[in-house]
């Protein structure tokens, strides 16, 4: 395979400048940061974005309309039912919905061949979703992803449609999904390694 | 680009025979049936795999599971409050869901260039979650799929958290999501065209 990054040095360097940054504004999800210290480390990849995953509040004018969307609440872990009912309290208009994503990183890889190893290897752990999101001469990224997910709808304008008991339901559901997830982060951290720089 | 697919002709042979038997049988979904077609009449491209997207009631031993998982109901269209409560009704153990997932298609290309093409194609036309699955002398996959999805845990063991009200509500939001993906599925089966097979 004989597709590579150009300039490969030059754009990690920018990357871990931005990366920086990001780290002295506390912008980077806490318990994220030794899996992109340990991916950073190797010859052959860098970080470009990370999100450990999460559990939201929010609501938005129409779904999908991510622009105009509004963050009630926010965690990048398990939650307890008293915040998750506080954020919920201060939805006033739009579609209002309970939220879980798993953990999302970009990592841009040297060679197609380095991006392939990757991709297996965060697939053979658990990231199910993990794919190539970009291929070419600037960049190859590879998107590591897990398949916990849910969109569940709560309410609308002010209004709830559902009760207390059903959101303590969803709560718990959510948090044994962040278990789920967080465990693969831990996983992958344990994996990410030398071997992925051997050719 | 340098990197292709070994025995090309021969895998969309396989894939094309393959194909030929699922429509025998009625196993493809009919409205994606003119895109396949538009898709493997290029020279570069084949399909494997295909959902047109689909609404479905399920119920499964806990998340993820979907080896257990049993089908209540499944619809690749828009559905009526009453047969989605009809599915519900035969709901009797583990937990309640209902989803929604959007289309999702499996593309083999000829070259990486060629899957590079078809991926911004897709991208562009609104197919916003679509990437590179596989990249290898063996298969170049390109993975179409959007971003509309629910996931509304809906009980468990033959208990219903919500009521009527709240499933029309969600069937509503679910029937919205169908009509976005049709028509995005619509978007790119007017624009594969032989442009896509140019060098």
């Amino acid at each position: 395979m004989f597709l590579f990054t150009k300039n490969f040095e030059l754009q990690r360097e920018k990357a871990m400048a931005g990366l920086k940054e990001a780290l002295e504004q506390g912008k980077v999800d806490e318990d994220i940061i030794p899996l992109l210290e340990k991916i950073n480390s190797l010859e052959n990849y860098f970080t470009t974005s990370s999100c450990s995953g999460r559990i939201s509040v929010m609501e938005m004018p129409e779904f999908g309309d991510k622009i105009n969307a509004v963050w009630l609440g926010k965690w990048h872990r398990e939650v307890e039912l008293g915040e998750v009912l506080e954020a919920i309290k201060k939805h006033s208009s739009g579609q209002l919905w309970f939220m879980v994503r798993s953990p999302i990183l970009h990592v841009s890889a040297r060679t197609l061949e380095d991006a392939v190893k990757l991709l297996n290897l965060a697939i053979g752990l658990g990231f199910k979703y993990s794919n190539i999101k970009s291929v070419s001469h600037k960049k190859l990224v590879v998107e590591i992803r897990s398949t916990e997910r849910m969109d569940v709808p709560l309410g609308e304008d002010g209004e709830l449609w559902v009760d207390e008991e059903y959101i303590a339901r969803i709560v718990e559901m959510g948090n044994a999904q962040v278990r789920r997830f967080k465990a693969k982060l831990k996983r992958l951290e344990e994996n990410v390694n030398q071997e992925l720089d051997q050719v």
